[in-house]
């Protein structure tokens, strides 16, 4: 142990993503008391920059922990670990060849624990609820947040409940119970799954860490930002396209690219962010498509992009402002195309992606059809999870 | 692209494991022409030493591939990397206070590519078989390995062949399939898949990648030495338990160790060697109770961890010199303890083990029972790949 357990986090507070009341950082919250959506976290940029250098990356932790003074845990005891983030940008060369384009990246997150980006969010929202003093963790989810957060849960030595669509494939059911959690099935989607845990955080104190309604998962999935940014010389791509389903990665990257400008980190270019998402579930493309500011709710989602399959996201004027902002845009691929597009991939790449993760390629191939993209622009396409997850659907 | 793409290799040639007949390393080659056996890998570890020191590693990759001018490819660009090693030690506290041995670690291997250690072997088999001129190559496999050279050979270009026992778990199929190889599914066993593939090999003319059959996965396994070393500020612990299937790991920890020490970065002090099987697949325990120098096959293997169903392994002396040399020990564990050990883990440490790793915990439980372990010794544990790939089994 050193005398000097704090981490250099330079966390100030939080502030709501609508009305901007601000909150203390120091409690377990969910939501602005009053509009009922997202908290963001705000630092002392000006204090970070000065340690956050470009130059001071070599020697930092091989993990997104090495962006310690733009996250929020205090404290390096709470610092819960199982080896998250600084993932491979891989520049697929025969992939980009056969679509046409060369300078395609995929930005692999399977190799996170737990196999998903979920990992990124989770520990950070778990670390940080450990810090806080929370006791039990109740997550709705669609499989991967489920899985990650059973595993950050248990090396928290923390109690976790998660409730999941009774449809969930088996694998991830088996992935949150061997991690020693709390299983309950429900009959429905996600969104009631959310509704469900709600009693138990009610009735037992439960803290509630569905996506955007704590937040920190957010803090953990901007890292995905910081990463492509420093693994391109901190400079970013013309495109890159995230297949969204509660939006936390994509809102997450734009606020991590409004961080590193006002470091001095980034000039003001900005990426075109693309949303993917499933023709089985694409209340962010419908909502983007006619112009308006929120989404409503998307009825009979269906999907085997489980990940996708969110009807309703609470971030989603977020996500569409970060579109619009952008100057991206957003479209819908079908599950065939998924299945499709996971081999070519896979071929051409070794990585065996999941649905998500094939659903870019195959918007990538769509873009670069109707001219969206030009064949020499970079592009950072993200495989949010491991195909293995999803083994059973191509059997 | 830079003007000088050379490795800092200091591979000098190859050596026969039995008669030490030494070969030339710059052909691609399978075993000693004589005797049929596996051939090692030997450096110029006076050269490699002048720049492989505890100093030179705070700016090396956060990969195995920061071992550089101890590993065998020659130019960075045969150099296929999907992410593989450097992966984390967890002290496991909660864990190790419930079994009563505080200094309990575990290394999870479940973060590399492909979701296991085989990683490490393929990555180096790969890239030096794309170095030495290899067309397409070909696997006997009992699950993982052959997912893990199915994306090598993918990321490489190279055309692959997959020969897995026909009752392999389905999730291995199509990970080999949607990765691009060639799946093949055998009447038998690990070792009557090997058999098949040599008909191909014979004619076609495809590399032969089987463990210890070719002279690299196993520089690729030794990683898991080095990396132990320098995660534990170059000391070793007092125990390491391995699940030992062809025993690569176990061989090629033994040989990192004997690397280490000549170059000057450990001393001569050793861990106990404990080689873990399955009481339905246990020849290395038999030979090594019996105090044989090989092993004899193992009829009728049958047991749920597939990366143990290794009924007779090519490298078998190399396996039990190392047990014998070290001090240390092999036991066979059921089926049953590795279900039951799974949830143990996983609920104390937030990874979710396949059941080899599983196998090593029952095994430590076992040996502390028995005082072969004492309670203040540090005991590293193996657990070499992703729960994930076996949910079937806790259904
Ligand atoms: C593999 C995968 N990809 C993408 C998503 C969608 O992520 P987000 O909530 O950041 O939009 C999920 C969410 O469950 C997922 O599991
Ligand atoms: C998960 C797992 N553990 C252990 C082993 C055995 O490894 P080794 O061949 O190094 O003994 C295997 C081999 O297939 C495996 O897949």
């Amino acid at each position: 142990m050193t005398t000097d357990c704090s981490t250099t986090s330079t966390l100030l507070h939080l502030e709501c993503g609508i009305c901007s009341k601000k909150y203390d950082s120091e409690q377990l919250i969910n939501m602005c008391s009053d509009c009922s959506r997202p908290l963001l976290a705000r630092y002392d940029l000006k204090k970070a920059a000065e340690t956050l250098t470009a130059e001071s990356f070599s020697s930092r932790p091989p993990s997104l922990w090495r962006y310690e003074e733009v996250l929020p845990v205090r404290r390096k005891e709470n610092v819960i670990s199982l080896g998250e983030g600084w993932t491979k940008l891989h520049l697929a060369k025969r992939l980009g060849k056969e679509i046409g384009c060369e300078n395609t990246y995929i930005k692999d997150e399977s190799t996170n624990a737990t196999g998903s980006f979920k990992a990124r969010g989770l520990t950070m929202a778990v670390s940080r609820a450990l810090e806080l003093g929370a006791k039990e963790l109740s997550i709705p989810s669609a499989g991967n947040a489920g899985g990650a957060m059973s595993a950050y849960a248990a090396a928290a030595g923390l109690k976790s409940h998660v409730f999941m669509p009774k449809d969930v494939p088996m694998l991830f059911q088996v992935e949150c119970k061997e991690l020693g959690a709390d299983v309950t099935l429900v009959d429905g989607l996600i969104n009631d799954c959310g509704a469900k845990a709600k009693e138990g955080v009610k009735e037992f104190g439960w803290f509630d860490v569905s996506t955007l309604k704590e937040p920190y998962r957010l803090e953990g999935k901007k890292t995905m930002g910081y990463e492509i940014a420093e693994q391109m010389s901190w400079t970013l791509p013309d495109v890159i396209i995230y297949p969204t389903g509660g939006g936390t990665g994509l809102v997450g990257m734009w606020k991590a690219f409004s961080e590193l400008e006002e470091m001095g980190l980034i000039t003001s270019k900005r990426p075109r962010m693309v949303c993917v998402q499933s023709t089985g579930c694409a209340p962010i493309v419908r909502a983007f498509q006619e112009g308006a500011k929120h989404a409503t709710l998307w009825e009979g989602a269906a999907t085997l992009a489980d990940g996708l399959r969110v009807p309703v996201a609470v971030g989603d004027f977020l996500i569409l402002q970060a579109l619009r902002d952008s100057g991206g845009t957003a479209l819908a691929v079908t599950d065939q195309e998924m299945i499709d597009f996971t081999r070519v991939m896979g071929r051409n790449t070794g990585i065996f992606p999941a649905p998500e993760g094939a659903a870019c390629l195959a918007a990538q191939v769509r873009l670069l059809k109707d001219g969206w993209i030009k064949p020499h622009e970079s592009v950072v396409l993200f495989n949010t999870g491991s195909g293995l997850k999803y083994a059973h659907v191509y059997v």
